[in-house]
């Protein structure tokens, strides 16, 4: 019998890879540029950005925050990296120092902050917006940029509301926009318009750079049909007890589980602080190998910090040692989000930034 | 005005100490011990126990993890660090070079491992089961101890399940099996029975040893009655962008909200990517300062991963680069959890684990 305390993850490199090679594929009249904000939805951008730069020859790079930019920067020799939340005072430094880092900049106050603050040699991009109600320039500050202003930027983006499904009309409804503010006002810019989601959605989307995240970390993002990514994601925790639970008994926190029947409980080494959402008590499930076969165990209880409490009535061989998934090809981050009542986006990004795992990159 | 990007996280230690010391003198018959896993809640499990052995003396520690303990014990010495989640082979070494790390050990297996690979002079924590059914000797476990075997611990601990109620009736059961169990197999050992919300419990349930955790960083462990703990916590992100929102349009992914009058709308650079919780989407709320006053705004259409908007319709006088108040003593935490329908603790743990905040500590 082995005894481990540490839940583990894993990060499948190789997938990431193939996801990311298929949607270049996919978008191939493009620039695709790697969305790698948030530390790559929590999986370290640093490995992720260097691994797409040496190993897929990506030279385009997306952050939110200029800091995450930063950190990234000095494995990507000539690469560009856009900062999607843009540029103020908190962050005018670190594009000073590297103009590999470009602003997106998405209001006319941006903007005049920019204006005082120019930086030789960057060309920043401007965001307008089409539909989502969220950042970029409306029609009528467009329509206030004088001739020198336009001739600021290098690139227009804009991004979608509803590209996860196909026939919302929000997304003929954006594309119209953005083509027509494009024509108008950006003629001879390069254009980007969507990310993972949009590239599904055929080449008058893809526009001429595609900004690839959520597929290429193994999300469904077309959720109407099957997943064509590949997954990256696999997390597992050891099984650090198995008990009798008797009839009459409550199980965790607040007692919000009772037996009705005799069972037999597992708990296992892994809880929301490890980013395993507490929303998955007495709803979720995790897994067992054995041999070929695997078995399905349901989350009993409250989700607790460092602890699972897990239903193994039934399932034969267990014993303490024994690895549980919580995640893995069979049961991804989007299954575990739908039953958690959220998306894997989220739940990704908040695995990832856990330290208390023993963590693997497989190549 | 003033452009800013990054969202802000302060953390008050000098409140964290006042707190720590008002649980200490409530339980002024016990040793007080600091539980710092989980990265001290995700606010630096190294600060925060540097802090507390510094100006609070304290000198007993529980993290969840023996990784955990390990990055803390060179500022703690001669402090016991008790580590939770136990000792195994993927910890094994980490308690052997460090004499100070002290694992709790909760089943027959650990305790068989732990006698392969016993540590000269380190004395473990048996953790008894009473009633969480989560980690924990059984009492029929209990049993096929022998003299030998239970001479190896140097503290009994067990957890409870309800403290959080005042008049549960499993508060008293748990106290009663715990302390027959005390009485029977270790009459002789200092035992600890309860964290934060059992001190609030009396005398009775603060046994030798307490393990003061949530309501130390500003949680309200008592929660039938006003909270008496100082925040710790506060969150604020500035406003990039105020725009009109016209009657009829959408906001946000998916299209969740619709405007049905015209409505003024503000940007927030802050998302689920810095843990707060993406289910506070057209239900949460975030606040602004306008000298003396507070205005309320409704977080309206989905939290996206770096960014929040807001219905700001009747707000004056807010401009872009004003701060949005996330969290703060008007709104603490655990307001936050009752909106999102989780508790303070899980997003504590996320939102401090983000690289993207400016992080400041008041002393």
């Amino acid at each position: 019998m082995t005894i481990l305390t540490r839940p583990i993850l894993e990060i499948n490199l190789a997938n990431l890879l193939e996801n990311y090679k298929m949607l270049e594929k996919l978008a191939d009249k493009s620039t695709p540029a790697a969305v790698v904000k948030d530390d790559a939805y929590g999986l370290n951008a640093e490995i992720v950005a260097k691994t797409l730069y040496e190993k897929a020859n990506c030279r385009n790079f997306f952050t939110a925050h200029a800091v995450e930019a930063e950190k990234i920067a000095p494995n990507l020799k000539n690469a560009r990296i856009f900062v999607l939340q843009g540029i103020g005072e908190d962050s005018l430094e670190i594009f000073k120092k590297n103009h590999q880092i470009i602003p997106v900049i998405s209001s006319p106050e941006m903007f005049a902050f920019w204006k005082d603050n120019k930086i030789e040699g960057v060309k920043p991009v401007i965001h307008v917006e089409t539909g989502l109600n969220r950042l970029g320039f409306r029609r009528k500050e467009l329509e206030k940029l004088t001739e020198t202003d336009k001739a600021e930027f290098g690139m227009v983006m804009s991004h979608l509301a509803c590209a996860d499904e196909k026939d919302h009309f929000m997304n003929e409804h954006q594309l119209r926009n953005f083509n027509e503010i494009r024509e108008t006002f950006f003629p001879k810019l390069p254009a980007s318009l969507s990310a993972s989601d949009g590239v599904f959605l055929g080449h008058d989307f893809q526009q001429n750079l595609v900004r690839l995240g959520a597929a290429m970390y193994g999300i469904n993002t077309a959720p109407y049909r099957e997943n064509q990514m590949k997954n990256v994601v696999r997390i597992m925790a050891p099984v650090l007890q198995i008990e009798d639970l008797p009839k009459g008994d409550f199980v965790g926190y607040s007692a919000t589980y009772r037996a009705n029947t005799n069972r037999k409980i597992a708990i296992i080494s892994i809880g929301y602080g490890d980013g395993i959402p507490r929303s998955l008590s007495n709803v979720g499930k995790v897994f067992f190998k054995n041999c070929a076969s695997l078995s399905e165990a349901r989350i009993i209880g409250r989700i607790s910090m460092d602890n699972i409490i897990c239903d193994v009535t039934g399932i034969e061989n267990l014993k303490v040692g024994d690895m549980a998934f919580l995640s893995d090809d069979f049961y991804t981050l989007d299954d575990m989000g739908r039953d958690a009542g959220t998306i894997s986006y989220e739940i990704m990004s908040r695995v990832g930034k856990n330290t208390r795992y023993i963590r693997r990159y497989i190549d």
